[in-house]
């Protein structure tokens, strides 16, 4: 039997984690191989399975390209090392892609091959945008979604708590500001209910809530830490991305985001399955709706609330959801470092602290105290208000942070933007009648936000305030005048007040 | 104003003409910038857009990688060049895939974009694949397909031949053997018609047109050159892939590979943009049917046919199609050279010619004549048979090659196969009641064809041939005792010939 060996020749480049390795184009017809295919390269005992691509100068025929993927698998580190090469089949999930291509439901055991060859690096970017695409255009049937869910859960890590009430909260953005969950877990916590949230970085938005969070401590910690941290403090606040919860979710993402292709589905997968995966038992939902939130009307919000609630029961979850105001940002700071200031002055009741967060955060507490059936209907607003008010809420949050070693004695004057400033006055006299979360948004990024923790925006006039002419509006924290240049540039086009 | 400069760090690896730089991953979130973003590179005069990827370890934060195709366009050829970068919108063309994702109609000026955007690799394999898929999954409408059609036309290169009548021909395939396009063009050249006739190389088949034309004769050309061989001999046969006539086709191949799409508006635009291209006004399309073929019903064969008519219409070309049986092998050769044995003994008029691969050629050329408002209808078959008959077709493929520099004297023996060969013999007597398609082509790849030209299968009995238990069935051609293997492993997992 003959065989193929081939020298290696690496690429000092990733794909981004998916095992590529690049034939010469014409060797490739020789060996009846196309792009696409799947070979297995072995050295000795090692050996792994690679997706083919071609190229027809930079590879000669008895070489093969290694990705770095592929040669630190194999632990090759130089070239013209003889590999030997045998295709493979294609992997069974490429057959349920297409399935569903065509427009047929899949079953549990075809999404978990679907998804657990995305969490293994098994399927090429031409791959997974076909099956992103295909669910968006052909849709999941409710059966599938809470397959899809299940199938992402099993196949990233899970937390396992042991404890038999185990809460959790998630809102669907669009809101600026809103930094509701650095103020309720300590709440609950006070309480005494478990509450292992992890959060996500920002992907479009000025900050994530484990931007903000990252402010005061660190946010980056293993299935097994936060095990540890939740089990002594009864809560955390990390950073989902680090916990290998929901892993193949992470991956879809860099599909989707070319096209801006968000299906129903694959949200809802997305959402439920990091919720089940840290061990939730009761899970509140925050829907804001609003011209230029996520969701546009009340009906929608029902809609998918309902769907929530119905993919919750089919994993054992209880969800709750609740439909909020979206059409103004909540709090007055937007960036990482002044919503992480917002959050502590509510946290340690300062007098300027942000009314309007307050309330929301007491609001989504006490729907969530009340999962307890020791509290009755209606009494769990006032039990949070009392946590908060009595400072045992912010004593919990500085366990949060010491446990995820910040300091815990961090005070609001710490939290001093060191940036530039510039203040926005008002052109003419009236009444708030509106902030546009949008406009607000893309000025604190074009200010520099995220990834300068100290830029953003700060609101001081908020919806139904009083302004005359001339009075500071919003301070703009930047980092260079280049940056301010376009902050200003899309205040002009897209003015963030309505004023009347 | 702060402008970006990041050094060249050089990645010796084509992308497959797509251009792709890559970013360090927080360099890119500093910049503001995602994977899939699009950037222009500059140094001095020269600029290039690409397309973002990232990378976490082998891109510094001051290093910008660059694909070969990049790094050839701004002609840099080693690291630390220092070059300015500017984020840039994206094209066009993804709001109008997204919109066909959306399931909206497209219009001309939308698909041309996108066309356009794939000819000029502007757009990313993810990308691609989105749009492919949501082609297959939202269908197009009669209007897109004509429009796809005219797109692809517009982005590629025509031949401008001049002529009033011009006439093509295309298989849809799935039949072994039927190489008719080599004996029906040097009939309707001799009858002197102009037939600009460009194939394909085999993809998954064992022998494309141009891979058979290629054993008697180049087959790679310019459109220029092209052009002129056609202007004095009135005839081709080419391989399309060099002349870049539909260009955008080759590039939407390499996504549909690996999940094996084929939507019908695709392929309808990709054949008959081709035929557009080089300036055909009359074509006849060959539509086989059967269990293995392509097309398994008349039904889907004559809604087929009836498509092809229509787009033919509105692209001012007069489209006929015959349904032919698609249920066995067409002539006795299966590979390259023994499929150019068989053209050559039609042609040549020798006695033991294939007489089932002659018939069928008479029939097509019969009706392509037909196209001439010289011929009354019914006499085309008799026209071609005289011309084959004669010695005129044979001498007008003796100028064919010749034009397209091969050796015109070629004779059949020249075209023995010196590769090992194994017979076949039958196990029971009896009368041949089939032959399956795609058992003898995996047979003949799995020998070795079409990279090894001479390798494949001869088939000494053929459809309602009777046969004697012991005597030879077919004779397979190999290239190593291993191939032989593998070949003797489809035949016994999946046996061409069924006997009764």
């Amino acid at each position: 039997m003959t065989r193929t060996f081939l020298k290696s020749k690496l690429i000092k480049v990733e794909t981004g984690n998916i095992m590529v390795a690049v034939l010469n184009e014409l060797k490739a017809i020789e060996l009846g191989i196309s792009a696409g295919d799947r070979i297995r390269i072995s050295k000795g005992r090692k050996h792994v399975n690679a997706i083919v691509d071609l190229s027809s100068v930079d590879i000669l025929p008895d070489e093969i390209g290694l990705f770095e993927e592929v040669s630190m698998e194999l632990g090759i580190k130089k070239n013209n090392v003889k590999l030997e090469i045998k295709q493979v089949p294609s992997p069974k999930s490429l057959e349920f892609i297409k399935k569903k291509i065509n427009g047929k439901t899949l079953t549990y055991d075809e999404i978990y091959e679907i998804i657990n060859d995305i969490v293994h690096n098994k399927l090429s970017d031409v791959e997974m945008s076909a099956f992103v695409t295909a669910t968006y255009t052909e849709g999941l049937t409710f059966e599938e979604t809470v397959n899809l869910t299940r199938a992402v859960v099993n196949t990233g890590d899970t937390l396992h708590l042991k404890k038999k009430l185990i809460v959790d909260k998630h809102c669907l953005g669009g809101v600026a500001g809103n930094r509701t969950t650095m103020v309720v877990v300590p709440i609950i916590a006070a309480f005494g209910l478990t509450m292992p949230k992890t959060s996500s970085r920002s992907i479009t938005s000025p900050a994530g809530t484990a931007d903000t969070m990252e402010v005061l401590t660190e946010v980056e910690f293993s299935a097994k830490e936060l095990e540890k941290i939740v089990r002594r403090i009864g809560a955390c606040i990390a950073f989902g991305g680090t916990v290998n919860l929901a892993a193949a979710d992470d991956k879809l993402i860099k599909v989707r985001h070319p096209l801006h292709l968000d299906p129903v589905g694959l949200m809802l997968a997305s959402i439920m399955a990091k919720k089940k995966a840290v061990g939730s038992t009761h899970v509140l939902i925050d829907i804001p709706i609003g011209e230029e939130a996520k969701v546009k009307t009340f009906d929608e919000a029902e809609l998918l609330g309902t769907l929530f609630e119905r993919v919750g029961e089919k994993l054992n979850m209880k969800v709750e959801y609740i439909i909020t105001d979206g059409n103004f940002p909540i709090g007055r700071g937007i960036g990482p470092l002044l919503e992480a200031r917002d959050v502590l002055m509510v946290l340690q009741q300062h007098e300027k602290r942000p009314l309007d967060l307050e309330k929301k955060c007491l609001e989504l507490a006490g729907i969530i105290i009340e999962f307890s059936d020791k509290v009755k209907r209606g009494q769990g607003e006032k039990i949070a208000e009392e946590l908060l008010k009595s400072g045992r809420a912010w004593q919990k949050m500085k366990e949060i942070i010491k446990a995820q070693k910040g300091n815990p004695n961090i005070k609001i004057e710490d939290l001093e933007p060191r940036t530039l400033s510039y203040n926005i006055k008002s052109e003419k006299s009236g009444v708030i009648k509106k902030i546009s979360n949008k406009s607000i948004a893309r000025i604190a990024l074009a200010a520099g936000a995220p990834s300068v923790m100290d830029a953003g925006v700060y609101l001081h006039k908020i919806k139904g305030d009083e302004v005359k002419k001339g009075e500071t509006l919003m301070t703009i924290y930047y980092k260079s005048n280049e940056k301010l240049k376009k902050c200003l540039s899309i205040l002009k086009e897209n003015p963030p007040y309505t004023i009347k």
